[in-house]
């Protein structure tokens, strides 16, 4: 592997120290550990996801020792321009897809509607919960399957896509559904009363299915519960469930991590990082996130340079200069 | 499981024997043991996969001892009326799909191409080695799930099936090409010159593919080698290859039944038994097909009436009255 990488041009580091010395900008994939951070050099720009909604004091303290400029690739802007940096959408499209292919691995039936001389195979149904990036595209991927593939949402905006993509919608639509958008494309909590009568609806719903993939992630809180543990027990033995939020408590309490869960034949698979499921695509897709900050936080001349009057940079900052200048995570 | 029987029907014997106790049918799945040949009652009609390729002279014995009418599933002939009794073809259908299936769960990239903001995913190369039934529906799944697929066979008749389901067509198209489908339906062995050719063109696009499946069968005979060990050592890290034919041999000398064998960064998928892999489907295709029987070797009263003058039964037949009467079987 390390060969691979020096072919194309790199420098191996024997540690993280040699590796990033004289760096202006460092690039990683996951949270540091504090460890790290003290093998980085002074005042640079650390661009990675920093998991904040669940950062550890120490860790801001040690960034803030080395007057680290930390930017938090989850805090990505959802506006157009910053699209081609962000990196939830990008691994979320992947993770969608990835799930209705675990699905299909996992189901012990055939997706398609298939016309043979033995009979006619029925199709599977799929109900998708949360139509988010990953949602729209295990849609998608189950309709290309052959699926029969409804979906719902708490976002009005969400029905249109829905129908787009030959799905149908499954929504209790009353006032606080119409209301519900918020401006970060970001599904918000819903009421009491609300999550009852959809989950009334879901509840009649779910017990038709074949295939149910949960997608509902709300930043910063435990996963919304879609499916209750009455709702897997009325559900067809040889169904499947894929909860996508299992790494954030689940959209099912019955859900485990890296599991596959057997409740009275329903099969309920956890997988807590899909996107590494498909390794090649999901660190092609991570480094051009990443490639297109670098006209963020560089001059022409390739020097550090953070622009922090770009709403994109303001918006990522979690640290800089020894200070923590983010609200959302300062406690 | 057995309370799904029972709940439609069925009575459960508390042993082989004591089930089979007064049946004029017989049905089974797979060829039986001499033990439990010695279970069934005399002159019943016995109607399962007997492999009769590979039957032990010991197991006609116990049958004609019995006076067994045992008919072999897999000679059902290829003629339209037999289609819906034709195990070999429904379960093939299903393995045809399922390999595609695993294909993609094993491959580390998406199927599909995906336009995204951070980039473009280009779409899988998927090659199908052998396009009868199961080849059809694995080229039929790979392009549902947006790959670029290509297709090769040895009988010209497959030229056209390939191009109806938008994929494309590769072979060396000589005069032994052209003259080589056979009455029944499937693939005859062609010369070592061919072979050659054909070994050729398949060695230059193969280090091309992502994913190969291999479903080349030759009844009677073991699995022609289409894949060799050089043609995988050419092939990109990451690329997948499914081999159908495990079972028989293989269609590629380092795979292994039921294991996914690593080749410098190529894996190599082994399934030795498909259709079990969607049981619920498999199941109810096979019986069907069982079903589809009765009306040959039952009068209208439901008693036992073996039509011994219809071409479907005289071709299945291996042993009746005693005697083995399938010319295909005798040694």
């Amino acid at each position: 592997m390390d060969d691979a990488y020096k072919a194309e041009g790199a420098r191996i580091g024997s540690d993280a120290a040699e590796t990033a010395k004289g760096a202006d900008v460092v690039f990683k994939v996951r949270v540091p550990e504090v460890a790290e951070v003290a093998a980085l050099p002074d005042g640079v720009a650390l661009i990675t996801l920093m998991d904040p909604f669940a950062i550890e004091p120490g860790l801001l303290d040690a960034l803030n020792a080395k007057k680290i400029a930390a930017l938090s690739m989850e805090f990505t802007p959802r506006i157009s321009r910053a699209q081609s940096m962000d990196a939830l959408s990008s691994q979320s499209n992947l993770a969608g897809y990835r799930a209705v292919i675990e699905g299909a691995q996992i189901y012990g039936r055939a997706m398609p509607m298939m016309m043979t001389a033995a009979g006619t195979i029925a199709p599977a149904k799929v109900f998708i919960m949360g139509v988010g990036v990953a949602g729209l595209q295990a849609i998608a991927t189950a309709r290309r399957l052959g699926a029969v593939v409804t979906a719902t949402d708490v976002r009005p905006a969400a029905k249109e896509q829905v129908a787009s993509l030959g799905a149908k919608f499954i929504a209790v639509e009353d006032e606080e559904f119409k209301a519900a958008e918020t401006a970060g494309g970001y599904a918000k909590q819903m009421s009491p009363e609300y999550q009852a009568k959809q989950a009334e609806l879901t509840a009649s719903h779910i017990t038709k299915q074949d295939i149910v993939i949960t997608t509902a992630l709300i930043p910063g809180r435990a996963a919304p519960v879609l499916v209750t543990e009455a709702m897997v027990k009325t559900m067809k033995p040889g169904s499947v469930i894929v909860d996508m939020a299992v790494s954030q408590g689940g959209n099912c309490p019955l859900s485990k991590s890296d599991e596959i869960v057997d409740v009275g034949g329903v099969k309920l698979a956890g997988f807590s990082n899909l996107p590494a499921r498909l390794p090649a695509d999901a660190s092609s897709l991570f480094a051009k996130n990443l490639l297109a900050f670098l006209p963020l936080v560089t001059a022409e001349t390739g020097a550090l340079n953070l622009d922090t009057d770009d709403e994109i940079v303001t918006a990522m900052l979690l640290t800089r200069n020894g200070e923590t200048v983010n609200d959302r995570v300062k406690s």
